[in-house]
């Protein structure tokens, strides 16, 4: 490989911006010329090789960059980041230079082999695995300290220099994409793989589960109709659809498992092996050796973690868990107090009176959710976890926990302490229905037409300009470097986590709860899709290999759902009519139906295997000539 | 590694038996020199190239032969089986005959680098890996048909003509081992490592299984012998037992897993790649293409398989499940009507009655264990699994329920059906002493005293012939050519999950069952120790990293365990006495806690991290290491 890259210094490379990095204004000149050089400079010498381009924005300001490679570099940057491709014979290998002709679609002049979110990745990768060499500090910023290995980029970002790195647009591309995903309507699958080209595998990942989560509520849906149409209220049908909801939860979260790896199969990030998690940017310890890599970087004792963790973070969580249900019960105290207020007077203002507490109770529970948010954002950080992947799964698990007990705690409290089904079916109707619409709304119209406002002002603007570069460049840059940008895919997962609770949890009393999820989820497709193609700023590609911790989140969610809704059934009264004489039988049938639902839940997760036959046997193979090809040497 | 094999051809070899190959009585002239010519033959030409010579006994019959190999060899065996061994700087690594000298306690002339029980491994896979070229047949036997890539000492295996293949004991490691382990009565960990050096790992890691459960049991024994001793029936003292077993065996498992870690990181097996599996020797179907290896060899559709397991196993376990019930019952009302006519009849001839409906149902279990036994054995068998892995899993899943059923069934009919605390206590201690005695009869002693015999009698006869080849060699083998083959684990599992399931399921009607259970096994250690020195044939080491199946078996155990207590602590009058006034409040609340329980259990193994952080260290360096390396190329 090192001949190759002797041979890249020498290459002259044309120049195709994939890349922007916008640094602070009035940045420090050598500064700039420092970070640059370090950019361009050869590999040998600890550059990254890429090259680098200023743009002259309206104000004559030369804070804006556009980074590129040329092709040859993003071959060999490929390798670097292990990306895994379809070949010759149709199995999925780990790209590398030398071996680069047995690749499908490869051609030394084919520069469509790695897709534009590829190059995007293999440029971010390179960038954040740009390191300081002998310089104690970032030249021009004393308090910017460097130590021998240190990410320059994660340093610049950290002590505010650099403002942000995004990958651009491909104007063309997002069109076509636009057009197949969204831009008619059509009864029809997404093209997953088209997103996940131009968006990366965690995106289009998220929008397979969105799309298959859909279609595996349709059964339930076109069973639950037939409750609301002809008003079954017979136990025996209830508990038909219960044990149906019950066993096919289980079911759809196993066999996502599968169609999740023939996917990622497919986009061989099933295969991809994890690269090395360098430090998130905001961990920091006193400088030392870290034990694995043997360089120097922060090291934080995981034990002070651990107490931060068990004594501060825990006991917090606690705490807000509890002031959450005190909340709701003041809330049921103040219904109680409106409601026997409306008896008494029975006035115009008294029947207003029954909605402030509902009113209330949905501001507090809203402020509470975001106060809850920036607190556990703000431990989990304290909490100094090394690895981002680390980080996001504890801050994941804490708000979880949170959301999951504002959103259905009320519910609980109507169904096991008042047992007032009624109210629970309407409650849970309005809940869910009213989520939904706000979700939607906020999440993806509202900023799309403020991003539509933002935009046409931005054109005025930029039309008003005359520069010498390629004005349409600019104007896009401009353009995008404003828009909002993507925090992943988090609360759009809590969004159908959420989701699958209403559905599941109480749905042998609102079957209808599934028809519903179903109709937002369609919906909720479009203007997620459009919220990632107009609002947000292209977001980075990212491999991943499966929904992660969701899957876990989903499958406890479906276990709880077992015991409620066997909760849920036994209070019913077609099933206190079976066994008139003794409660103690009803109860005890209850429990042993849970049981019995619960094991045959596990048995079946265990059964089913995740991986279908075809990609367990392509995996095999693969091991199997990895190592043969180690025997022979 | 071609020019050291070349190297390997020229080398003049000094002969150290390992392994004796039996071949039968009278096989054919032209089959021995075929086939001894493919062991010894050189690697290029499809060999194994091993040493061989024949053994002439007593009858001066040639159909013994010896296997060696050597030095050169075994140390590239070493490498072809992925041995992992520990290097100069600590760090444990696969074993490359190139990088030889990084490895600890390497040197040309020391032997003892490979321990016998590895060599003894190598010659094994060598033998195994030994495949036909274009022979269609065996010569000299017709119907034992081969085609390219068939294992030949598989089809010698299965077609008689191979008679055993075992590995021979070394008198003096093994005198040395027997004093260090069983040989002096100490308080003391067993010798694990020298255990391993000797059995391997499998069997090294039953012991250290038995010897951490043992201690993880005394806290469990310590805390029930006051309950003997006091006569303690409060409620809340069960309770506060009941729930610290729960815990307790949640957390016991979890640091197994932890230990087992340290353990087989140390021994080299957690790193060690799995080799790609043969077929089993039973294996049959039509002559096809894997699609893995792209070899030629018998092809089993996973369908007919699938189809087997699920349209005739399955329910053939079922109804052996139901018959076992259906005997107990019969036992139940054998029992009734014992006690029936010793009421009326009140003689001495009734009072002797009453013992026989137990002794028949004790009669009857060990023989329905023993049909169940060879049928779960035919059945298995007859799905035809390609692996061996494969089949014991399934075997041990079959045998597994039954026996669980067997075992328990009458204890859970006592406690769930009749209600009788007492006659349980009784019963279940009754049933863990007379298990205990009898295993530890059955399983070592008998066997030892039967040996003893046996080699008294072999040893005059041996002593009576007068041979020209080293007597003592010849001794030795045809002594331990008649010995008793150890079967593997599974039976010694087997009897420590009953174990477990006896001191947990009812561990809150009789603590005392821990104790009985820690005094079993200080002496099991013994036995079992002497049965593997004295008893068996030597077995041949299998690297394994874990316990295996028998990790989930115990786990389920643990958590059934949960339910039974809750229960039973549901049960207890004290606890009924809190509940005066509704069975239902006391139903409710029992199930409550035993959801939290369960839940708790559940966070925990979650929680408990399943390797020590220093293990998961080293296993990222490595990680790490071969990343950066691929980099480097």
């Amino acid at each position: 490989m090192a001949e190759t890259w002797s041979f890249l210094d020498t290459s002259e490379p044309d120049f195709r911006p994939l890349v922007v990095i916008e640094l602070a204004k009035g940045t420090k000149k050598e500064t700039i010329e420092w970070f640059t050089k370090r950019i361009v400079d050869k590999k040998a010498n600890g550059g990254a090789q890429l090259l680098i381009k200023p743009l002259v924005t309206e104000n004559g300001d030369e804070n804006i960059y556009l980074v590129g490679a040329s092709h040859l570099r993003l071959l060999l940057g490929a390798e670097t980041v292990g990306l895994v491709k379809e070949c010759n014979d149709n199995s999925m290998r780990t790209f590398t230079y030398s071996s680069r002709k047995t690749f499908k679609d490869f051609a030394d002049d084919n520069h469509n082999f790695l897709t534009m979110s590829e190059c995007q990745y293999i440029i971010k990768h390179e960038l954040e695995n740009l390191r300081a060499k002998d310089e104690k500090m970032i030249p021009g910023y004393p308090q910017a300290k460097l130590y021998p290995g240190k990410s320059v980029v994660r340093r610049l970002l950290t002590n505010g220099i650099l403002v942000q790195i995004f990958p651009l647009h491909d104007r063309e591309e997002l069109k076509k994409l636009r057009h197949t995903w969204y831009g008619r309507v059509k009864i029809g699958y997404q093209p997953l793989d088209e997103i996940r080209c131009y968006f990366g595998e965690t995106i289009a990942l998220y929008f397979g589960f969105l799309e298959y989560f859909t279609f595996a509520l349709v059964p339930m849906a076109v069973i639950g109709i037939p409750y609301y149409v002809f008003a079954w209220e017979d136990y025996d049908k209830y508990v038909m659809f219960a044990t149906f909801n019950l066993l096919w939860s289980t079911v759809i979260l196993e066999v996502w498992k599968r169609i999740c790896a023939v996917m990622t199969y497919r986009w061989g990030t099933l295969l991809m092996k994890r690269q090395f998690e360098e430090p998130r940017p905001g961990f920091h310890g006193a400088l030392g050796v870290n034990p694995v890599t043997g360089r120097e970087e922060p090291v934080y004792s995981s034990i002070k973690r651990q107490l931060r963790i068990y004594l501060v973070s825990v006991p917090f969580v606690c705490l807000c868990l509890y002031f959450s249900l005190y909340v709701m019960m003041i809330y049921f105290d103040l219904e109680q107090w409106a409601m026997d207020y409306h008896e008494e007077n029975k006035s115009n203002f008294s029947s207003l009176m029954l909605f402030v507490p509902s009113i209330i109770y949905a501001v507090v529970i809203e402020i509470m959710n975001r106060i809850y948010r920036y607190a556990a954002e703000f431990l989990t950080s304290w909490e100094n976890h090394r690895l981002e992947s680390s980080y996001q799964n504890h801050l994941i698990l804490k708000v979880l926990v949170f959301n999951f007990l504002n959103c259905f705690a009320s519910l609980f409290y109507i169904a096991f302490v008042m047992f007032d089904m009624k109210l629970l079916r309407q409650s849970l109707a309005t809940l869910l229905i009213t989520s939904q619409i706000l979700n939607q709304f906020a999440e993806s119209l509202l900023p799309y037409w403020l991003q539509k406002r933002h935009v046409k002002k931005m054109k005025k603007h930029v039309h008003s300009l005359k520069t010498d570069t390629d004005l349409s460049l600019v104007k896009q840059v401009s353009l995008e470097k404003e828009m909002g940008t993507y925090f992943g895919t988090f609360d759009d997962y809590l969004e159908l986590f959420l989701q699958f609770g209403y559905v599941s949890l109480f749905s042998c009393v609102y079957p209808l709860a599934a028809v519903f999820a179903v109709l937002n989820n369609v919906t909720e497709i479009y203007s997620d899709a459009l919220k990632m193609c107009r609002v947000y700023k292209r977001p980075f590609a990212e491999p991943t290999a499966n929904i992660g911790v969701w899957q876990l989140a989903f499958e406890t969610m479906s276990v709880i759902s077992v015991v409620t809704n066997c909760i849920l059934i036994g209070m019913s009264p077609q099933v206190n009519a079976l066994f008139p004489d003794s409660k103690m039988d009803l109860v005890l049938t209850v429990a042993l139906v849970e049981h019995l639902l619960l094991a045959i839940k596990f048995v079946m997760a265990f059964v089913i295997p995740d991986k279908p036959r075809d990609i367990q046997i392509k995996l095999a193979k693969l091991e199997f000539e990895s190592l043969e090809a180690l025997k022979q040497q």
